[in-house]
């Protein structure tokens, strides 16, 4: 069976795509980056949705440098996150770099297992302003894979798949309740506590998704916030 | 004054880049990768190094995921590292995606600092089959910076200097003297030891470099391997 890295968060997208890529009959070798973001309830999350999916090698990647090096309201703890609603600028929760960081150590695990593809839930349309989140972005790391790994330069390049890019939450949270998306054990809240704030970015984008898709999504939040 | 990331892996290359971003004035910002290699007496080598050039913050960044991926000579006991010489495949010492991930991290520091450039001392002429030393390769990962990250889109793209690129090891080693580069501080066999093999490709590369450059490689070597 052929295998498919898929980047797990934890979050939404990340676990929709698990299930497009399962549907796609790829077998799953999620890894999961953490990088001391300060929702660490998301590295349960994506336990909960690998077991979910019966993976045999979920790989959980310490990578507390960028908590060193700073420079995000995710990972550093003197930036306060914004609950101001959706803005279309760059955010002070842009961690510098991280997708091109996380692709460049799962085309790394790609290559050694020899994996056709990495899934990446990126979506270009809610993105919330950042920059490694475009299709532009995404098709210069697959060139850059084609050209700088060994796979690519033996004629086996690792394609990046990003089922999401262009659709919007609510056509991503249809598509997921469609293919039985356990979306009751995933985490979105940018807060990080057990019940979601459902006031940030990261909530505000997932409620609009659930209810364009007409449903309701099934995690606990503060009250008055998913009614 | 104008800040520069530089990689430094406490090898010749990497210090001959220290050189030649100090003297084009810029403050030198080293970033060293600490993954598990065999050769980890290079880590003291690059602090020597930078403690040299009088650097006041020199970032050890540890990667051990790249053990916990293997496949490489380099980071895996397994698979033992060839003394048969200068080969032009790509060898077993590859590193599945390292100068991505180098950079991907060098650039995520560099933009959390404010740094212009990020020097890397990838050569093309001796790279020993490596792909991710081509120069369609750092072009690619140049143009991935421009289009995704913060510090691009609002147009201060980081530049990748990469000096050494189409220099031979003589070469190198020729400007490096000149600019009195601290080779006597460096490392570069692939064997660890306190004393080169002088039979490993890096070894013969660094041997060769010194010859062509007509002067004499100061760091030990077992016997008749340096005479």
């Amino acid at each position: 069976m052929a295998k498919a890295v898929v980047i797990l968060s934890g979050g939404l997208d990340s676990a929709t795509c698990m299930g497009i890529a399962h549907a796609a009959g790829y077998e799953l070798c999620p890894i999961t980056f953490d990088y001391g973001q300060r929702h660490r309830i998301e590295l349960e999350s994506a336990k909960k949705v690998a077991a979910f999916y019966g993976v045999k090698d979920h790989r959980i990647v310490s990578i507390d440098f960028l908590r060193q090096i700073g420079g995000s309201a995710l990972t550093d703890e003197s930036i306060d996150v914004p609950t101001e609603g959706v803005s279309r600028e760059i955010p002070v929760t842009y961690v510098p770099g991280r997708n091109l960081l996380f692709l460049a150590i799962a085309a790394s695990y790609a290559e050694v297992i020899g994996a056709e593809a990495i899934y990446i839930g990126v979506n270009a349309l809610d993105y919330s302003g950042y920059p490694d989140c475009r299709p532009e972005f995404i098709e210069g790391v697959e060139h850059v894979l084609r050209i700088g790994t060994k796979a690519g330069v033996e004629g086996r390049p690792i394609r990046i798949e990003t089922p999401l890019l262009h659709w919007t939450k609510g056509e991503i949270v249809r598509k997921g309740l469609e293919l039985g998306v356990p979306y009751e054990l995933t985490t979105s809240c940018y807060q990080g506590g057990d019940v979601a704030c459902g006031e940030c970015d990261s909530c505000r984008l997932r409620l609009k998704g659930f209810a364009e898709a007409g449903a309701k999504d099934p995690i606990p939040y503060r009250p008055g916030f998913n009614d």
